[in-house]
């Protein structure tokens, strides 16, 4: 039985919570958050006296692993904390804003023999590592271009609903800073980590060359335009899109693109592309020269019922059943994180991904910089 | 009557003869191809002695109208001759490769009071007319992205059926030389028209920054791979993919691809996004925020028929009918060219236009060159 504490409990920490109480093995036994008022279950002690209160939870429970859930802005020195006190980690997305942000917590892991599990959900979802076999499997023969990004209209967890950026009952109040301070691609992750590990890109020297350019930013102001209420409009430094190219060492391209300020429909935009074929997320279809009526889109699903990934076999059927929410992607996440507790190895990425990953908040923002320089 | 008069006569003059025989007021008189051994109709001379014998034709015929399909890098030499001739011009994409090579055109044109209409049919399609005229009346509100390239596997095109590179029996063998010698989207116009009027991009100081990177070329070498040819492999400059993102003086985010060596379905990738709602080209559907289920997309064809433009209401019929081969718009295409001859405004385009469009190919070339410099 692992002992679990959660350190935060908004959004995302309840459904991670909710999730874990479903899995073998785990007993959570508390939970930090300065505005938590309440305890989710009477096994489970509650820690909401100030920022700091999650450090008296770490030495009152000795835990065996933390899930960190916090604000973004909190996550280094928490997973600090956690990693001094020699206790595994599970670290939500996205902490630092760069490789050096990691540094030190990378360095005090290491000596204290602490694991710490990047939380990006979407290296775990089904399509996603099927056709990370498929490309191991040189199914696509040599992989050119890599598209992906975030595209989700976020608006809604920005204002509050008496429409105001970040006022009293808007979902992720803190989140609203970032907008306001850095013109960049603020979310990288969730569309970058399955490029760079379909592109073995793990680390930033691989990167030869990138470039990011952006739109204005409007469609936060046109949002808050539709309430009327009284003085200033903040200025929003975040553009509506992103879009940010990658040249790897291996002769890949990749793009990827940070849209979370326009009305749209989710989407990932993951496209996989080499000499053999091309898989498109969004119509859910592949081309494969040779097995593919000529020239026309296959749906993709007997190929990824054929290529299914392992950790898919053995708990897929849970997976989609437990978590319908994400289609099973946390639910995979989670239980490979606890079977790595026990058996090292299994779980595919690690805290140098997540610093690679994060990586391109600043540097999106550097040449988005360089790009008004030169103008 | 308008006598009209083709120079090139390879896959593509050949369609345009079959549809302009299909217009009202149309005689095509004569055709002018070094390479074509036989007249196409009775009515129609032969003009096969050399490369020059296009002049010996005009100079016969005296035509209204001269069609100017034949191989890129006579486009420019032979519509100065027509321009000083006094003789209007539908010219095929794409013949100078920068704003400078149309310079000595643009000025001849404007004496001479000759018209030069751009044959970019991508324009003319049903969808981006129909999508036009809803951007024109704020139906996305403000414009902030618009994505778009040519994705088309060519490389048919390129290599013989016996497998040698612009060999015998190769459809467009002339074409090969580009992909030797540019590193650069080759082909931008395509992807580039449709979004560049959308974005009411007339001018090429209006481009604030542009950026195009690239995977590597590994596509050709790879499908030559299949032939048993002895010798040498000739080395491909063009990259497999090359994406190009440009930024606007509207704040205006445009995102192009070049992609032509691989295996893939056709697409034309279009993507239209601003602050009211996003239209995707390749789903043919929409997401109109309040209009459409929420969070959903929706099929776009109703509001396609709805927003239909002036021309396909009035031709659309007989487009379709007569051009099925590409979906009515080059039929669409040469009817409002036809009726521009007489009632000068309505074609969209003009060389100004085609001039902007062919910039991207050396500016993408410069922007790779630029970045190679910078490792």
């Amino acid at each position: 039985m692992y002992r679990v504490c959660l350190v935060g409990f908004g959004y995302r920490g309840r459904y991670l919570l909710q999730l874990l109480q479903q899995l073998p093995s785990v007993q959570v036994v508390g939970i930090a958050d300065p505005q938590a008022t309440e305890s989710p279950g009477d096994e489970i002690s509650l820690y909401n006296r100030g920022d700091q209160d999650y450090r008296r939870m770490i030495e009152h429970e000795r835990p065996d692993l933390v899930v960190i859930a916090s604000p973004w802005q909190c996550h280094t020195e928490q997973a600090l904390y956690c990693a001094k006190a020699g206790i595994h980690i599970a670290l939500e997305i996205r902490g630092g804003t760069s490789w050096e942000d990691y540094t030190p917590l990378l360095e005090v892991a290491e000596v204290a023999g602490v694991r710490i599990y990047p939380l990006e959900n979407t290296v775990f979802m089904r399509e996603v590592m099927a056709i990370g076999q498929m490309i191991e499997q040189g199914v696509f023969g040599e992989i050119l271009y890599l598209r992906g990004g975030y595209r989700h209209d976020l608006r809604h967890l920005l204002v509050s609903p008496s429409g105001e950026l970040g006022g009293e009952g808007a979902e992720a109040a803190w989140r609203v800073r970032y907008y306001l301070e850095q013109e960049a691609d603020l979310y990288p992750t969730h569309g970058f980590a399955p490029l760079a590990l379909w592109a073995r890109l793990r680390r930033e020297e691989e990167i030869k060359r990138l470039e990011a350019l952006a739109s204005s930013s409007r469609g936060l102001a046109a949002y808050l335009d539709r309430y009327a209420i009284e003085g200033q409009r903040p200025s929003i430094l975040t553009p509506d899109i992103v879009t940010t190219q990658i040249e790897t060492d291996r002769g890949i391209l990749i793009s990827l693109i940070h849209d979370t300020t326009l009305p749209r429909p989710k989407s990932l935009d993951y496209e996989v592309q080499g000499t053999k074929g091309i898989w498109n997320a969004d119509r859910r279809a592949l081309y494969l020269e040779g097995m593919s009526p000529e020239g026309a889109w296959q749906t993709d699903e007997p190929y990824l019922q054929h290529y299914l990934h392992p950790l898919w076999r053995a708990w897929g059927e849970e997976a989609l059943r437990i978590d319908q929410h994400h289609q099973g992607m946390d639910y995979m996440m989670l239980r490979t994180l606890l079977e790595d507790l026990a058996h090292p190895g299994l779980y595919p990425t690690d805290l140098n991904d997540l610093a690679l990953w994060s990586s391109i908040t600043p540097r999106s923002a550097a040449s988005l910089a360089r790009g008004k320089l030169r103008n």
